[in-house]
């Protein structure tokens, strides 16, 4: 899509991403150690019964699925942050995840007229519905600049 | 570190974390495939004069040296969310990045006395002493669980 694309109100959807453990396993061992995401056995006997996905693969998963579906083809080149993450549940193996992406606000820059700046909410339900993530973002398009191809 | 050993107005310290341009492009490549974090030539071309990293490596790499550093040996049993987020500058190939973390607060839940919650600021900063990287989270830990070994 391009920034002319998206107008606010929009409501995009995507996915879904699969999950499994392996791929669970890696993103933590790399990014985030911990018991609960790297060892099957031990979080079998923990608090959530059995593996979970670091809160951080799950954003991941999330640009993932926007970026082939709407960054693609656009003149994105970054964001300056993130207004809020929420992991409400959390992520398993086994896990389909679709995403919901509502577009709150789309603008040029005052002062940068070749700036785009998108502000919209992403959220990753599961197979049972349950959200697994809840997240604002503002991201930013060059309109003089590359087409991602 | 346990739960214990965290206190309010503690600034904890931690890195550095080397970036290479082989990690930003795997990265990417798999959660973030937009050209700027993962073609070189082209990312040379554009706004930025190089490849810069995805944001959300930005925050696993500020995860992981928090999990090396002081989650590690505690109760620690994930998080339910993030205040915010900002990336207020781009992390490039070959930078060196250190890790602030000031603890905001520390408490027990008022209704389940096993559970504690820490909130913490993590900054990172790059070799030229500027911010990439700033966020607020909060952490949860079991003071019944099972410690991180």
């Amino acid at each position: 899509m391009r920034f002319a694309d998206f107008s606010a109100g929009q409501v995009l959807v995507a996915g879904p991403a699969s999950v499994d453990e392996a791929s669970i396993v890696t993103f933590a061992r790399e990014h985030d150690p911990q018991w609960f995401h790297t060892e099957p056995a031990a979080a079998a006997e923990g608090r959530f019964g059995g593996l979970i996905a670091s809160g951080w693969q799950t954003c991941a998963i999330a640009m993932r699925l926007i970026v082939d579906r709407f960054l693609h083809g656009s003149e994105s080149f970054g964001s300056p942050g993130v207004a809020y993450v929420r992991w409400p549940h959390p992520v398993r193996p086994g896990d389909e995840l679709n995403l919901r992406a509502d577009v709150l606000e789309v603008r040029r820059s005052r002062s940068q007229p070749t700036l785009g700046l998108l502000r919209w909410r992403w959220r990753l339900t599961n197979g049972d519905g349950i959200e697994v993530l809840d997240l604002e973002v503002t991201s930013l398009f060059d309109l003089a600049g590359r087409i991602d191809s």
